[in-house]
């Protein structure tokens, strides 16, 4: 072999197109219009309430704190966590093992694929996906088969429910092979914003029962729900059998930058997922795995769930009032903190200079550039998280992230008001 | 499929015997004596030091140092770090290019073999290695070509620098085949304690320029070295073009539950490791790597890397004094914080009760049970760092991990004079 090809990297990293999170934030970096406000990313534009960030402090004063913590993550933690769920689960779950602590729920998600695909099994996953599912089943060898959710018919034309993004259950059947090993599942959903019906978990968990597909579901924003939330793992017990749910401390209490995620479930198929985390991350990082222990002891001592429904719904509500201005329709969410806004009616100059690596993508890419280039705003194409055959289902809208201060929020409607002179009804 | 073959794990986490962290464990949490003195694994008995800790603390209170990082790590951390490294280099590294931020070092090992290793290629190892590289090498399908480092001819008999524990560098050079990608060395190594000559560097890095191999040096240990130090990426500009070297915030500011590592290396590799962890854990955790950057931007300040030089001999030489009186020779360290001690001449009672899971195991299992069973000191059998086919090279050592508390060197001393009577000359 000559010198480059023994330094080549491996297929799995290389070959990629830029990412939609590169894109957006250099052509943020480069807008004219700065500060840029940015809606895009899901970080919270706010802190973790207090109790949360001293319990941090405090644990930092701890040596055994500050040191490596058992791999399936410390034990305070996921007996807070056991509590915490049990009543979701009408039952007293088990902290040794029923609950696992992972590196985030990303690097939770890819323990778990990790833990039970070999190459060639496939993967059930719906479009829109979250874009890290795509890479985490790939590292494997596993082959991912594509769902989509169908928009709402009059998307383009009238505000909707989340709810109304659908699944055709005949082509979900069709879906399923011999080789499904599992499907992933996401309630609240991202980008959506559906909360999944529990008839639509129960027709899900039939497939899966029948067929013995492992359901991963991921529920990170379990905690911000605007309509009743089914948990699928609830379902039954033998569709509890088939189930690892995955959850975040970094959705929950307002910090991404923690990485502190878990998985409930099934003993026989968690300890697998354990064992994968145990290869990948060796163990998590322990301060802030006892500050989210102190989140989940103490939230409803300060009406924090409750608390965290209220007022991320209130900033859904304060953002929407630009889009109603406007007369855009939008998806409206279930649940979680993204809106899907539908820009079909924006028209946008014939002859605005796009860059290639932008002119080459969907609309929903253009109307992004777009936003940043004119009014400041930055939010996310979603056709990144669609296969090329189904993209044409989203090029029309844009996500916005909500999860920001109520002076952000209302900067970006002020800006978003510029759309007005190009909007066609 | 059946029921069982369907939900069944993947090769790659199934099937493995218990490692020696449970059978540690469990045995000290069985032990009569109780507390234990715990010298087992490598986690520190104190705390940071308190400039690093109040920078924690700091970073709680902001709202960005909680929320995601940039993937390839916070801006701050990556200055930090190239600043502090930009002397041993002699040049000023660009931390844009030439330093990615992993989740630990051990994420950051997992990352480089994700970026670069396909099935069936490569990797050579020394014996005794840290075990994690085993199962970070297999799980992108790489093979395990393993080098033994010999230990020195009288080491049951003498105690001798970890100085003698040496490489055949004609068996190093058979190992190596056109499938060899990468090689692995780790110095200051843990656990022989042994810190690579120049001339041993040099002799590795011309075999890996010749044949065109990626040396990954995992050089956790780098501020803590008792004889002069060298970091082979800095033996040559050719050397350092196929060089990744890994460093950990946990080993050096003594918080291994921090999980913040890095690589510095040649942007051509470093993008594909950035690119593999961007896939594995997303970002880590963002307000400890503020507290990181702030470690390297003090440390000295406050003369911490020169203390924690001086503080960690003093722990060696303070355990080892009662290897001395005992007359069990050891392999005095290099670098790091482990002590190999020879215990060939421990005679264990000939009908001790050793439970299965041990007695299968080779002959330091049994040492090391035994100290924990009959005087309640934990410390680890090195042959589980070993293949079966070379085991024998380390049956007879017991290696003990010093960064703890004086006091709790001193109460180990105290109950390692019982091995006292089962010493025969």
């Amino acid at each position: 072999m000559g010198e480059t090809q023994k330094l080549k990297p491996a297929a799995r990293v290389s070959g990629k197109r830029q990412d939609v999170w590169t894109i957006i934030n250099e052509a943020a970096a480069a807008s004219p219009n700065q500060p840029i406000v940015n809606m895009g990313q899901g970080f919270f534009g706010y802190n973790p309430p207090k109790f949360i960030i001293d319990a941090a402090k405090d644990a930092l004063d701890r040596v055994d704190a500050n040191q490596y913590s058992p791999t399936k993550g410390r034990p305070r933690l996921r007996k807070a966590i056991a509590d915490a769920y049990s009543p979701f689960w009408g039952r007293q779950l088990n902290p040794e093992t029923e609950v696992t602590i992972t590196t985030g729920a990303n690097e939770g998600m890819l323990s778990a694929f990790m833990a039970f695909i070999e190459p060639g099994d496939e993967v059930i996953v719906f479009e829109p996906f979250f874009d890290q599912y795509i890479s985490n089943i790939e590292m494997p060898g596993g082959k991912i088969v594509y769902v989509p959710l169908h928009p709402p018919a009059s998307g383009a034309t009238k505000t909707s429910s989340a709810a109304e993004w659908s699944i055709d259950f005949d082509e979900l059947e069709r879906a399923i092979s011999p080789r499904t090993k599992m499907i992933v599942i996401n309630t609240p959903h991202n980008p959506v914003g559906k909360v999944f019906s529990k008839e639509e978990l129960q027709k899900i968990a039939d497939l899966c029962v029948k067929h013995q597909i492992i359901i991963l579901s991921d529920e990170v924003y379990d905690r911000l729900f605007y309509v009743p939330f089914t948990r699928i793992s609830t379902l039954s017990p033998e569709v509890e059998k088939l189930t690892l749910t995955v959850g975040s401390a970094g959705k929950n209490f307002y910090a991404t930058g923690w990485r502190v995620g878990w998985l409930i479930g099934n003993p026989e198929l968690l300890q697998h997922v354990s064992a994968a985390h145990t290869r990948i991350c060796y163990s998590s990082v322990s301060p802030l795995q006892e500050a989210s222990a102190v989140g989940f002891e103490e939230a409803d001592k300060y009406g924090f769930w409750d608390e965290a429904i209220k007022e991320m719904r209130g900033k859904v509500d304060r953002l929407n009032e630009v889009f109603d201005e406007l007369n855009l329709p939008y998806s409206d969410p279930e649940g979680g903190y993204f809106v899907l806004v539908n820009m079909a009616k924006v028209k946008l100059p014939e002859d605005y200079p796009f860059p290639p690596h932008v002119a080459s993508r969907p609309r929903d890419f253009k109307l992004a550039w777009f936003l940043i280039q004119e009014l400041g705003v930055a939010a996310i194409p979603p056709t990144e998280f669609y296969t090329d055959a189904n993209a044409h289902l989203a090029e029309d809208y844009i996500r916005f992230a909500v999860c920001k201060t109520d002076e952000v929020l209302e900067e970006a409607k002020e800006r978003l008001r510029g759309l007005k002179k190009y909007i066609q009804e």
